[in-house]
């Protein structure tokens, strides 16, 4: 990263972190993904993986990956068992499968003293998320949750500006995440995907796939916890068995007030995640379609455009910065920059050295655990036609 | 207007629209906007006005926006009555009060034959919104609500759009409506201004002030009613006496689900006004800060940028247009629109003419009666803590 | 204007001034677009006008525009000659005629005493133009001219902030007006209109047309002269008898550099006029198309979002916005500037009292003559193959 | 990449490409930059390096970025030279040190048989530029010039609409690179770094720097060589040795006009590269600093907004996309595409297989040629007082 000439992880271990892969097979979105945020900083050499629950499809997988046929292995429980028997056996386990296999596998990677880095949501059910919320706790291990718009750089500079007091108390939050990708009508939806199917992407599909995303967002960069909601969640898709809308007002820990808006059948929008946060000092703004701008709007001074790298970015923007200013980077090196920072903990937890105090600001279980909670209150809000339903916070 | 060589209502009558204002004196923002928005397109002369209830400052007043002394009077009363006893009387009165008496002049000038222009919100209670709707009724005369924000060429654009068929069936909307001027809390609200008396300002200033453009937008581009209101509304700012923010889900009549966000208290905000509604066919995106352009997003198709009198723009956005495409136009040629739709319909009635049926789209008493219902809807649902309430859409 | 409840030419005079047009027929564009710029501040009574070289039609369109008919005249000549018979004759004349008439129409109002407001370019020859500002200097009647983008408050605001010294020394200037409006090249160029007749359009259709702005622009903005240009001007459309494209390098007087842009063959485009200014102490960036915005980098701080009234306008800006921050105004606002200060300069004149100092920064007779030395020099380098060319500055 | 489930180099050669280094160390920007690009889409292994010329200095580089002690060489030569002899020797070098060693450094990896990925701009001299170019094509080896700008999505898609003929006949072209890193004149420029020497950084540093990019960057998307080039290129800073700005006009290969602009004393300005390029059928705009977005401007159609993967994505920017639409990739994976596309032409032509034909628009040797003509050319054409000056294009 930017002021740092050397590679943390060499230089604490000698070497790159061990990363075993489950899920992702090659093509899928998410699994390539994971694996260019993996090598973006070189912290990481991917050993092994389990990318299919078909063996034979996940063998061709790793062979196409380049990875060694000798130490693939057909099933995760296999897998895991066999690095756990290795001298050189993976460090850490990265999680990317259908949202109801999250549980059992950070369990078992928990259980043989492995590092998780895990998708989101992080479990379908709240019963599930205690109980692995509790269990990374006992251990010890690091449990990175991949909230990915977490490491935008502009999305931290927003944060090291709320904890910097630039906006005052936070008094009013706007998050809504709007994307196109169910909105066509003219196609049903199929039948084959898990995503399509309540039992296995859980309660409330829009919620788990961006619902979670949004409500981690306005956590993250405001330091608040959500209070209490009322919401609407459904289907407006006609014929659609998932949801694919909600919206929410929340009442937030000491007071602020917001407005929570996400949908998957908005036709024609991409990927529109938008945040907006007043204190009594001002207002930030801040889009993911152009993430390498944020807006300051001070009371009573000219708004600014602040950009990663660019005169007033503090130090958590600067460190989860690559270039100089004026060079974008995107949603990958955002990605990475979990990744990375997950690798620094990761590695000064297993060197006995101290990783900068920066880098350990991951998503991670608890995070999940909130997030499933925000979601189990909305869902019972909606159900209760939009009655006030703590959460927790 | 760009496609007409000719004032329709000098063509109409031979002469412009007289025009007697009631409140708004030099300097007060609303008054001068009013004013530019008659003058701008020629179709009204200002004849009289009372713009005070000081009789000294009125004539002062007068004097200064260079109206003869001699036929301005001391009250609205004496105003109307002197206008309707002159064979060149006012044709039109303009109404730019405080909110709660918008509903006795307009009820005034309705009584005199004379066709009202009203600032909104309409009244400031709902038996009032029903009683002015059906004396408009009852006595045919024209009623223009000055819903300014439907008077953009994109927002007229999109309404054109909707109609079209463009968007599809109608499925999601948002819509916010975010500003800053009263996000100071370092000063505490001033005691003298009608705005910070719940008396006169009504149930609920942030409802009033610019809930009701937002709810109006809605309604206006969709051509939807709200079926029903799920909200919180109150203060945020510590020790207001009026609301500041306010915040809902919408059940739109048909099915349609939306969001809607109000606030005057966000710092360094200017006057954020957005719509998204988004349709079975693509989505369209508008904001009131760079309201020249207007932004549709069809399904499997680029997004495209529609701007005034650009390609693609529709007859009732090409009639609200003046200039050529790429010569942006503002807030006062939108409230412009208004004032020259009203004087081509009004010019119409009073000629037995003919005006543009496009021309007749302009936000009338029915329009206003709605609003007060939806604000009326929403406090009741806010005070019920969540509970969807049916809004007589 | 915001600062003022007053209308400064009914303070000083008692009445609106009075207002003869020369040329601009209904239905054409820049002959409403005068109109408007002279009502929106109601400072301006027109009382008569020529529309037309044809009096049958000069007649009807002054019947439509509600001008009495008593007072319509068939030539330019008799209605000067009218008006000055007249004890309540014309004060002001406004020329928007074909090119190469302003001269004569300019040189004839002069003599029988009005003032005068004339598009540009001033004058098709460089003789005329040094004749016409050499006469207004002996007159010293008010002569504005209406480039009218040096009307916006951003333009107005990047000047204010240029001789604040907010950039320093100006060291680098990009200027570009592209417009798209004669790109089309499946069909031929109309045979009939004077602007596609050399001789009536003068030397350079695209340099009088929009390259007369974009010089006069800069030297808005920056308070510099162009010493000396090497350019290329020529005809990008096959066929095309007129200039359709002009690039230049600038010279500044103290030493800055600038590059020069202009065409109307840009397919697509609408009309892009573009100024960027960097001085030592950081750069202003504008564009036309949004003009309520100008972004400020300084050096070593965040880029800043400056707008109308917004936080940082300076008084410049101030006085030549009407509304409050947040609501746009656009080019007819800024053309009525041009008009609304050029009523209060005259006012001042006629009636012996002092215009506010900030009104006087009209474009003038000068500004017209340094914009024929530009285009004169222009043409000469592109003749000689890009060879420097001094331009009097 | 998106559409492509595999990696094209394992599949084709069962291993990555080696890759040995030269220059750019740790903390460097452009080391970092060339090594991110390597390793995002996994088709490269880096074995070895030479990171400086300091040999201790380049042995701690080499250890901190994991590489091993024993493969590390002191010297370019002694590199080359040992990894020619090893039976696992790297197959490509990649250069990425002053200009002025770029010729020597390439010339000696042609001669051992090693592809290369080579800096711009090519070379400082002409000369040697004719040499590296014609021998490279003598050795029929891989050269790939990183004009990295050329590897963003949406300047490919840019380039394949042209290809496509949406544009028409190209018809005027602007592109301009405004940067502000050497724009403070309150520090004076630094003595030791080669970039301020122009011994070493070339003839001219803003136009090696990015005046070759811009260049290069017309000719990419537009196909068009500069036939002829008026210029002026200079130093505005006062005291500074090396050029800062440069301004020209170009005349097109068959008859196009544009317009070129770079400087990088812009205060406040962080990398504003854009370009416009117009068409007989519509125009084209692009910006680097938000290079996730194209517009496209059709003649009578409205503007579109293109993004990466969007719809109306054409597949060369599909194939240099590996994110669904809405998900932003910047600079870097814009710098990887060329890396990536540079890997599976190698491995074609080492593995005697077919690469995607689109792989192989990669900027190379001829490409580099033309870039240090076009900047002797303009230097020429500066010194002559903007004489036209033919650019061998």
């Amino acid at each position: 990263m930017s002021d740092e000439a050397t590679n943390p992880v060499i230089a604490m271990l000698g070497r790159r972190l061990r990363l075993a892969v489950i899920g992702g097979g090659p093509g899928s979105f998410i699994g390539e993904t994971h694996r260019m945020a993996a090598r973006l900083d070189d912290r990481y050499e991917i050993v092994t993986g389990v990318f299919s629950s078909d063996p034979g499809k996940s063998k061709r997988a790793a062979a196409s990956l380049g990875l060694p046929a000798e130490r693939t292995q057909g099933t995760v429980e296999a897998m895991l068992d066999a690095e756990a028997a290795r001298r050189d056996g993976a460090d850490v386990v990265a999680i990317m499968t259908p949202n109801d296999s999250h549980f059992a596998y950070a369990m078992a990677a928990l259980e043989r003293g492995l590092d998780v880095i895990c998708d989101k949501p992080m479990t379908n059910t709240l019963e599930h998320a205690v109980a692995l919320e509790a269990r990374v706790r006992e251990t010890g291990l690091v449990f990175c949750l991949t909230h990915n718009y977490t490491g935008y750089p502009m999305v931290r500079q927003a944060r090291a500006m709320v904890q910097a007091g630039e906006l005052g108390a936070v008094r009013l939050i706007q998050v809504e995440y709007v994307q196109g990708g169910k909105a066509d009508e003219t196609k049903p939806d199929p039948v084959g995907p898990w995503r399509f199917d309540p039992q296995r992407a859980g309660p409330s599909l829009v919620m788990g796939d961006i619902g979670s995303h949004a409500h981690n967002l306005v956590r993250y960069v405001t330091g608040l916890e959500v209070a209490a909601v009322s919401a609407e969640i459904g289907s407006i898709v006609p014929g659609r068995r998932v949801h694919d809308y909600g919206g929410a007002l929340l009442r937030m820990a000491g007071g602020a007030r917001g407005v929570f808006w996400v949908t998957q059948a908005a036709a024609g929008v991409e990927n529109s995640l938008r945040l907006r946060v007043s204190g009594t000092r001002g207002t930030l703004e801040w889009e993911q379609e152009v993430p390498q701008r944020l807006t300051f709007k001070p009371l009573g001074r000219p708004a600014e455009l602040l950009t990663p790298n660019g005169p007033g970015a503090l130090p958590l923007a600067r460190r989860s910065t690559r270039l100089k200013a004026g060079h974008p980077e995107g949603f990958l090196s955002a990605f990475a920059n979990l990744y990375s920072d997950a690798a620094e903990v990761i590695a000064a937890r297993r060197s006995g050295k101290a990783a900068d105090p920066l880098a350990s600001v991951l998503p991670n279980a608890f995070d999940g655990l909130m997030g499933v909670r925000f979601i189990t209150s909305a869902l019972e809000s909606s159900a209760a036609g939009g009655k006030w339903v703590a959460c927790g916070g």
